[in-house]
């Protein structure tokens, strides 16, 4: 890690993966261990060293544990010896790229350690508005709020009215989308595993129902129950049983928009069947997929959107964090069981 | 059938379901029954009555065969007395409407029966060139052929130089998609379950290849051979496995027309599933159903562009046609096992 910079060494804590994991990951499938980083960049270098301060838990990550053969939009980690990566904040300590300068905070992909010197700097955004806080840019102003942004209004195509169910509607992403959904007048129910969560979706965030759905034996008769008309717009989250009801209680020229598939992300080996894809056909279906990376041309327009929606309260935001990098193994894999209440993110350092 | 005409007394042959069928339907689970028909309309009628020439068999019809519950795009054949309904030519022997007269030759929904009367007339074309055979107009001028040209062209936005795979490629719809696509520029593959029809589809329709299915086992392995850059529009005819190996195979930004499922028709009580979706995030797919009615609209546009291809041979067009009314169970169920040559059609009688 320490090649291009120079000086006296500091300590560096990075989490590292010690092995591919298979199934659900562990806290023990990562290591915190002691590494050390010279916090000034040799002449020449154009790259820049940063400290880190939140680093973001998302359910895209768990793809990234396991080895992926051939192309994927993501790149597997390497077990035993780099940190982690995935998105954060920063402060630039050092640069020598024109775009940045010591002091500098930022957000987009880093790594999971206390220092970094990062030399791919395409990804990188710059922090300009302070007056909210700064985790918000791993979340709600980051790429999980843009992906809500692009997924909500690129994707689906809404119209005022419209029927929009939302699958772990809690998480960073689905708790976006359903707000997103009530600004536009749509009626939303969205679906999360606890209590606590369906009370925070319809008391917090305004859905206009929410339900358990581990608590649903029969979830074709549960969106049924809540979509007596049917369903016009679905955010997918987590795919299998859950897409596989929704099929069934899509409407005609409904929209399907697959952000994310997180109940299969531990079963990739096998991942479960959809049965009703059928319905594609006979309810004219358009199912769409999408990367947030596509869509990061329109970051500017997004904040424009985003920033007084937050200063002016109509957006309101959760975020469960968990304190020091040594907590940051235990706050990922608790996304999988779905033990975090909103947006999971790990605070390395105040600023 | 009688109500609503007058006149002397015909024989009307009939091919009727017996019970709702499960499974693979058999040729035992129609029976062909002699009704009557009186050939004159009553006064005042605003139907037509019609001496049906050819009957379509298209794969969609099994899944009338069963019952279904709720609203859906087809409704449940009647079992016991109602003849089987689909696509098919006919003539007009008497009419009480002002837009048909007698002598008339239409195509669109009617009856597998003789002589049919028709009160419902929306959905019926009235066949203005003759100049190519009546039966086209169950098939490459009829409702596969728009099925073809509207899944390809508007749903798939095709571009010259792309990849395209075909599955039940030498049916009444695939052979018209590859032949578009070949037209276009793009490079075409279909799949076909015997070596007759693989031929058909390299030597007749210019497919630039073409597989038997039922000889591969490894159907991923399969598309990389003949994909090796990948698939950018898969035209779907038949679901299950070979969906699933598509979907490993796709490009990124690539699209699926969703137009059938042949290879869940028979097993609807427990479809295959398929398990590759998340595919459709990694690649940003854009998989979409439809269904032809919805694009009635373009027929004349679509008449416009496909006679001359007739006419010039541009297009090629394979038909298999059965004789007579009492061969029309045979040659449906036939769909099922694949044993038809291009499009089915069953000829009851000639004009």
């Amino acid at each position: 890690m320490a090649s291009g910079v120079v000086g006296e060494e500091v300590r560096n804590k990075q989490v590292i993966l010690k092995d591919y994991v298979s199934g659900f990951p562990k806290e023990s499938d990562m290591q915190v261990i002691n590494g050390t980083m010279k916090l000034k960049l040799q002449e020449g270098s154009h790259g820049i060293v940063v400290k880190n301060l939140y680093l973001s838990c998302d359910p895209y990550m768990r793809s990234r544990m396991t080895r992926v053969e051939g192309p994927n939009v993501f790149t597997s980690y390497t077990p035993g010896s780099q940190p982690l990566t995935g998105f954060g904040v920063a402060k630039v300590l050092d640069s020598g790229h024109p775009n940045f300068k010591k002091g500098d905070l930022i957000w987009g992909t880093n790594s999971w350690e206390e220092y970094s010197l990062i030399t791919e700097l395409e990804g990188l955004f710059k922090i300009k508005n302070t007056d909210v806080p700064l985790s918000y840019y791993t979340g709600i102003l980051g790429m999980p709020g843009l992906t809500a942004y692009v997924g909500f209004y690129e994707v689906c195509s809404p119209k005022k009215g419209e029927y929009v169910f939302i699958s772990a509607a809690s998480g960073a992403v689905g708790q976006l989308v359903g707000q997103f959904a009530k600004l536009m007048g749509c009626y939303v129910v969205g679906s999360a595993g606890s209590k606590e969560k369906v009370d925070l979706l319809r008391n917090k965030f305004g859905f206009d129902e929410a339900f358990n759905y581990k608590e649903e034996t029969d979830l074709d008769g549960a969106l049924k129950r809540y979509f007596p008309e049917g369903i016009d717009i679905y955010f997918e989250n987590v795919g299998g049983k859950m897409l596989d009801a929704v099929l069934l209680n899509m409407k005609d020229h409904g929209r399907i928009s697959v952000c994310g598939q997180v109940s299969q992300y531990n079963i990739l080996d096998q991942p479960e069947g959809v049965q009703n894809l059928m319905c594609l056909i006979y309810k004219r279906i358009h199912m769409k997929g999408f990367v947030v990376f596509d869509y990061y041309n329109i970051y500017p327009k997004f904040l424009d959107v985003m920033l007084p929606y937050i200063r002016e309260g109509k957006i309101m935001y959760v975020e469960d964090i968990a304190e020091g990098l040594e907590s940051g193994p235990a706050a990922l894999v608790g996304l999988y069981s779905g033990r975090n209440v909103g947006k999971q993110v790990v605070l390395i350092a105040r600023e």
